[in-house]
């Protein structure tokens, strides 16, 4: 993994056992690893520019059909040059990878035409919107052997959820057993989103969705390989004004190792929450579980980051925000530039996307039936 | 219900239009309600009788086949007097009503006889361990017109449980679409288990046993009266020296009125934790939601009794310790004594022992397919 040793230890009251090992530092020096931000669509785009940039990667390019959506970035990285077309980045040799957040339906095929024109990619989430993108490019990475990687932000980007996968490696909580997700998100004013995010069929469904998040992080604390879905719903509760929109899911599965998981996505985070979703995770081991808190602890004055562990130690709260960084970005960087899988392999981003929407299916098909 | 109306309120900080309405009192004076403990087989008998006894109910009889059970039992209950038989409780006429805690396999039998002495029944959960036994029972109480009551500790025992019923009832977070019941329990150490706690014909299986507090909390949440199991599991994972325990159970629901429920059990409670179980209730609403931390609220110096409520109003911890009092078994003896069902229905007390044998059977039916 890409990381300081250099890093400052959690405060020592929360267990020194369970310090975090250090916070990422850039891995490159400035002109080493060139890339390019495209499809403005999802402002998701600026978490992924900015952990690129703080793992030393340079951002050359900026290019979106709407010129309002690249001045708005280019206040945020006005290193970013304007691209004429999206080709002028495509030909450009010194690009290697391209970070996009396009519409959910048009990640999949933006993303095989970056990689056939030779970069690696590097999406939101949800990465397609159908089975049939990810075979195409599941297809195309294999002829390209370019990487089409995907912004799991819920576990990459979150301190607590990153800390909680070297906890689990550790051994801090035995074998893992079951996860359990929990997504609530804000929908906020309808006129303020996209028209997109109404329709089914670019969005791809509340499970493929925000749903994506909670596979990706079952098959990595799980440390699962596959797994298959056992149940899964969507429903539109509160808002038939909307009648495409789902604004719950749910969905179980097990995983080829035998650990067990339960995800509940919804929109319908109450206005008086502090921020945008109560997101928790919690980890059941052999000996031991975790909690996580990520973007809020209701009901006390802390935000998020709280990660809570009880296991035969006792129970403890680590509060991680500013502790652990985000080595995943950093480690990504490396992978293009050495062509290895540290930062996650291509399988493992692939499956998750696989089973979000193998949930989404099987929740479609058999909507009404309850 | 049967409420004092001259409780205590909650502490204003938190809020006073929360705040719970007051403490439930005796409901009958001395002798004026006689009933029996039998079949000490669970400790459940023990708060079964205390909750029973502080609304006023006289406690005249106790009897089990182990001397030293009645022995201990008397310790608690120094007025219980101990039958030489069953039969001399049965043949009494002044007792209304029997409270026993027998083994799971053995509870509808004895509550058939019970009301067909014409003695109203209050079981610990779960109340059958099989379908055939509820079929009697459902025969048993239509045609005794007695009571077949459940101890579903959980909810009735529980502060925070019972004020989150009135929470939902005055509108505090819109309609109840989603509840998430997270039942982790200790097993302590094995010598200290009655052997029938490792044999599933005698306690029915995870989903059954402690699986039944869950379906009676989703459906009073939800204010269902029926639902559907669509999916369920059990497993063995960490325990193969017993190898008919099983130490993890989950299932997901969904109800007549469109609310979906998963609920999560198991044994693997960590050494560390404070107490037996960090059992959880999570109730979403299409206008806020609520959280409780039953037994206790993990790395903060609480134990349990916190309710958190998230709605449009902000966010807020209601400690309920000692605020809301236990309204359930008051409202039995008036039940009992003036034929009413403000306590519990009996609809409601079968339809949850059925969901939680259904779902038993559909994990049963499944299991090894994973």
């Amino acid at each position: 993994m890409a990381e300081s040793s250099a890093g400052k230890p959690a405060a020592a009251a929360d267990g020194m056992s369970y310090a975090p090992k250090g916070r990422p530092a850039p891995v490159v020096k400035a002109g080493e690893f060139v890339f390019a931000a495209a499809a403005l669509d999802h402002g998701h785009i600026y978490g992924q520019c900015n952990g690129l940039v703080e793992a030393g990667a340079t951002l050359k390019w900026v290019w979106d059909p709407d010129p309002a959506k690249v001045e708005a970035f280019r206040k945020a990285f006005p290193q970013a040059r304007p691209a004429r077309a999206l080709d002028e980045i495509l030909d450009d040799p010194e690009v290697r990878l391209l970070a996009a957040a396009a519409v959910p339906s048009e990640r999949g095929p933006l993303g095989c035409r970056a990689m056939r024109a030779g970069k690696d990619y590097f999406t939101d989430k949800t990465p397609f919107t159908s089975l049939d993108q990810l075979a195409e490019a599941r297809r195309c990475a294999a002829e390209t052997r370019r990487k089409y990687m995907v912004y799991y932000s819920e576990r990459l980007h979150v301190e607590c959820a990153v800390f909680a996968g070297e906890l689990i490696a550790q051994g801090a909580v035995g074998r893992v057993i079951h996860v359990l997700g929990l997504g609530p998100h804000r929908m906020g004013p309808p006129a303020a989103r996209p028209a997109w995010f109404f329709r089914k069929a670019q969005y791809g469904g509340i499970l493929c969705d925000i749903g994506s998040h909670q596979c990706e992080q079952f098959l990595f604390y799980a440390g699962a390989g596959d797994a298959r879905i056992t149940a899964a719903r969507v429903a539109n509760y509160g808002h038939p004004e909307f009648p495409e929109l789902e604004d719950f899911g749910d969905a179980t599965l097990v995983a080829d190792n035998g650990a067990t998981f339960y995800f509940r996505v919804d929109w319908f985070t109450p206005n008086g929450l502090r921020t945008w979703g109560d997101g928790r995770t919690f980890i059941l081991g052999t000996e031991g579980c975790i909690e996580l808190r990520k973007y809020v602890d209701i009901g006390s004055d802390r935000m998020g980051n709280q990660l809570y562990l009880v296991n035969g130690d006792g129970e403890r709260r680590l509060s991680l925000e500013g502790q652990v960084g985000y080595p995943f970005f950093g480690a990504l960087v490396l992978d293009c530039l050495n062509r290895t899988e540290n930062a996650m392999t291509q399988a493992h981003a692939f499956k998750a996307a696989e089973l979000c929407l193998k949930a989404q299916a099987l929740a479609d098909a058999t909507r009404g039936a309850a």
